[in-house]
C-alpha cells in the first residue's frame, strides 16, 4: 500500500512479516484467528519482534509508537522495569505451584483496598473467564437464568458471548436478553414480564463495540441501570475488562457514583502478564465460593506479582491522569489534522481509549487506508478497534504519533483527493 | 493431624500457612476456589513458597518431594534451566505484543511435526479454552449441535462442563449426551435416533475422574469410538489436556493406532507457563479458521517460547520413558508398602499418573489420612486426584518418596490398627 502513495515517505520493508504469514498459513487455520485476525490487513505488520516503553518494532525492524498497547494490556508501557523486577523476583521462587503463593492473598487484599465496592477477589486468565464467572456467580446467588446484554456489546469469545456465531448453538444464547446501550427503557422492554427470572445485567463502562463510534455512558442511564437491578433483585455486572484501570484507578463508574455488584477485570491489570480477576460484594461472596471454576494456571504467581506491582505503580505515578492528559493532546492533534486535510472524522470515546472513524466510510475503506498510512509513518493504530494510550507515553512519543498521524491524513488526501469533509 | 500420630515423626510447622489461610478467608470467597479448594485440607499446605526440580517448599519452610507437579503442568521439573532460558530470551524481546511473535509459527510447526494427526494448531490459555474450542470447531464443521461426553468425565470448568452445577443453567447442558467410558454400546444407546445431530464425541485418553479408580482405555473401545465417529460423521475429540506429553510424545492414543480429529492440549505443554493448544486435521481447518475465539494474552510469546523448549527437551531427554520408569518403581514401592502394612489399596491408571485409593474407604477418610501422613513426611500427594510424575525425578527423589510413603502407611496403621486388608 505504501508503495502507491507517492507522498515521499519511505517504503517500509515487510519481507520477514510476509514470510512468517506464509508459514503461518500452513500451520494455523486462516493464518491467524480471533482479534489478531482482524489485524491481518496487508498494511499492518502481523508479527512483532520486540517492544519497550511506548515503542515497538516489527519483525522487519520498523519502529512504531504504540497506540494499541497490545490491545489494552500494556498500561505502564512495554517492559516496565518495576513490573518486570517484581515478576522476576516471584519467578525465582516459583510460578505454577501445587497451590497458590502468598502473592495471591496480597493481590486480593490490594484489589479490595483499591476497588471501592470490592469485598473479595478471585483470579483467572482470560477476560472471558471473568465475565463468564460473573454470570455464573449471579445465577448461583439469584437462582435465576437470564442475563441482559447490550446489543453488539463485546463481553468475550466463549460460545455465549462471541460476536461471530460459527459453531455456536441456540442453547448457548437461550438465556440472553438484549437491550440498547444508554437506553433504560429498552432494558425494561427486554425484560417485560420476566423480571423475576433475571440474574444479571452486564454493561460496559462505555459503549466500545469495535467498528462503531464509541459512546460514553449517560450518567442517568448508569444510575437507572443500578436502580433497575436493585428493583428486580438482579446483579449489576460492570464489564471493566477493557477499560479497567485506564479510566480510573478503581471502578470505571466510580466517577458517576454507580457501583456494580460484580466486576470482571483483565487486560491492563498486570501490564501484559496473563491475569484476570473478579471482584464482588459480600452479597455475592457465598455464591462465588460455591461455584466451581478453575484452570491449571490460575494460581500462576508471576502474573499476580506483576499485577500487584502494576496496581502500585499506576497509583504512585498518577497514571490515569497522565494517560488522560496524553489522550486529550492526541485528540486535539488528530482533530486539528483531520480538519486541516479536510476529513470529517468521528473521534469518540474516552481520551485514553479513542476510536477514529470516518464519515460515510463504506466498509471502513478510509479508516483502513488511514491506518495503513499511519503504520507506514511509524504509528501503530487500528482501523476499527479503539486505540489505547499507555502511561509510558513521553512528549517525544506523542510528537512522533502526532507527526505520523498528520502525515497519514496528508497521505490519505493524496490518495483520495475527492473525499468530502 | 500430624501432632496426634505419635509415630515419632516431626511435627511440621504450619503457622505461616495458617496465617495466610486466615487472611485469604477475608478477601477470597471460601478462602480458595476450584481445584485448589479441593486442596484445602488442614494437613496439606495451601500456600507454596518455592520449588526446584522435583522438590518444593511450603511457606513454613517444609520440603517435599513433588508427586503432584502443580497438578500436571510441571513435566520437566520446576524451574527447568533450558525452559527458563528460552522464556527469558523471549521475555527480553517481548511477551504480550500487538500481534504474535515469530515463536507462534515455530511452535505451531513443531506441534504439527510432533503430533501425528495434526495439520494445524491454535493457541489459548486454559485447558477449558481448548476443549471448548474443539466442540465449537466440530459444531461449525458438522453444522450439528450435540456433543457426547462420558459420565463423570472432567473436560474443564466452563458452565457446559464444570463438575459442580452451581450457577449452571439447563441450557448450558442442553446439547450434551452421556455415555459410559469404555462402553461403546452406551455410546450408541445415548445417540439413539439422533446420530445425524452429533457434532463430536469427546473422550479422555484414560478414565481419570477425580475420586474414583482410574481406568485405562480398552483398545477395542478406542477403535470402536473412532469407527463410530466415522460412521456418523462426527468429530472425535481426544481430551489430552491432562495426559498429553506424559503418556506419549504426541497423542496419547498413538500407541493404540487411534487418531482423533481434534485434540485439546494444555497443562504440561509449556512446563508450567500458561498455554493451551488445539491441534486438528485438515478436514476441520476451515471450520477452525471460521470460529471467533480469542483472548488478550493468547499471543503471549513467553509461554510459547517455553512450550517450544519443553517439547524439544521432552524429546531430547526421553522424558516419557523416564517418567514411565519412575512411575513403575513408584507403583511397586507403594504396592509393597501397602501390603506390608496390611492395606487393601487401588493403585490405578498409567504409571506416570497413578491414583491411590483405599478399599471400603467411606468419604475418602483413609486416603485423606494417608495423604496427611505423607505430607508430614515430606511427600506431596493428593488424597483423591491422580498424582503426576515429572521427568526431573532423581533416584534420591524417588527414595525420599518411597521412604515417606512407607512411613505414611506405617503412620496410618498406627492410627487405624483395625482396618482390614
Amino acid at each position: 500500500m505504501t508503495t502507491e502513495l507517492g507522498t515521499g515517505i519511505d517504503r517500509r520493508q515487510r519481507s520477514a512479516d510476509s514470510e512468517l504469514r506464509r508459514r503461518a498459513q500452513a500451520v494455523v487455520p486462516n493464518g491467524m484467528y480471533g482479534h489478531q485476525n482482524m489485524n491481518a490487513l496487508p498494511a499492518i505488520p502481523q508479527f512483532i519482534a520486540r517492544s519497550r516503553g511506548a515503542r515497538l518494532w516489527d519483525v522487519d525492524g520498523n519502529e512504531y509508537v504504540d497506540l494499541m498497547c497490545s490491545w489494552g494490556p500494556v498500561i505502564l508501557g512495554h517492559d516496565d522495569p518495576v513490573v518486570e523486577q517484581a515478576a522476576e523476583e516471584q519467578r525465582r521462587r516459583g510460578d505454577c505451584l501445587n497451590g497458590p503463593a502468598p502473592i495471591l492473598v496480597e493481590l486480593a487484599e490490594e484489589l479490595v483496598r483499591t476497588v471501592e465496592n470490592a469485598d473479595w477477589a478471585m483470579f483467572a486468565k482470560n477476560g472471558t473467564d471473568a465475565t463468564t464467572m460473573c454470570c455464573t456467580i449471579a445465577r448461583a446467588e439469584t437462582k435465576r437464568d437470564l442475563i441482559l446484554v447490550a446489543e453488539g456489546a463485546y463481553h468475550g469469545a466463549a460460545p455465549w458471548c462471541t460476536p461471530f456465531p460459527a459453531g455456536v448453538t441456540a442453547a448457548d444464547r437461550a438465556n440472553l436478553l438484549h437491550y440498547r446501550y444508554n437506553d433504560v427503557d429498552s432494558l425494561r422492554a427486554a425484560v417485560g414480564e420476566r423480571a423475576a427470572d433475571v440474574a444479571a445485567v452486564i454493561v460496559s463502562p462505555f459503549r466500545h463495540d469495535a467498528g462503531f463510534d464509541q459512546e460514553l455512558a449517560d450518567p442517568t442511564f448508569a444510575r437507572d441501570v443500578r436502580a433497575f437491578c436493585d428493583e428486580i433483585g438482579a446483579a449489576l455486572i460492570l464489564d471493566d475488562v477493557r477499560a479497567g484501570f485506564r479510566l480510573n484507578h478503581g471502578g470505571s463508574w466510580d466517577a458517576l457514583g454507580v457501583y456494580p455488584d460484580l466486576t470482571p477485570w483483565s487486560k491492563a491489570i498486570a501490564n501484559g502478564y496473563p491475569l484476570a480477576a473478579v471482584t464482588g460484594t459480600d452479597r455475592y461472596r457465598d455464591a462465588a465460593g460455591g461455584i466451581f471454576v478453575t484452570g491449571s494456571f490460575w494460581m500462576g504467581a508471576v502474573a499476580m506479582a506483576a499485577g500487584l506491582a502494576t496496581l502500585g505503580e499506576l497509583a504512585r505515578r498518577g497514571a490515569v491522569a497522565h494517560m488522560r492528559d496524553v489522550g486529550h493532546q492526541l485528540r486535539s492533534g488528530v482533530l486539528d489534522a483531520a480538519s486541516r486535510w479536510g476529513f470529517d472524522v468521528h473521534y469518540t470515546g474516552p481520551a485514553q481509549m479513542p476510536n477514529l472513524l470516518f464519515s460515510n466510510d463504506v466498509d471502513h475503506e478510509l479508516s483502513i487506508a488511514f491506518s495503513a498510512e499511519a503504520q507506514a509513518r511509524g504509528v501503530y493504530v487500528h482501523p476499527k478497534h479503539n486505540w489505547f494510550v499507555s502511561a509510558a507515553t513521553t512528549p517525544d512519543d506523542l510528537d512522533m504519533a502526532l507527526t505520523g498521524l498528520e502525515g497519514a491524513f496528508a497521505g490519505l488526501r493524496a490518495r483520495h483527493p475527492s473525499t468530502t469533509r
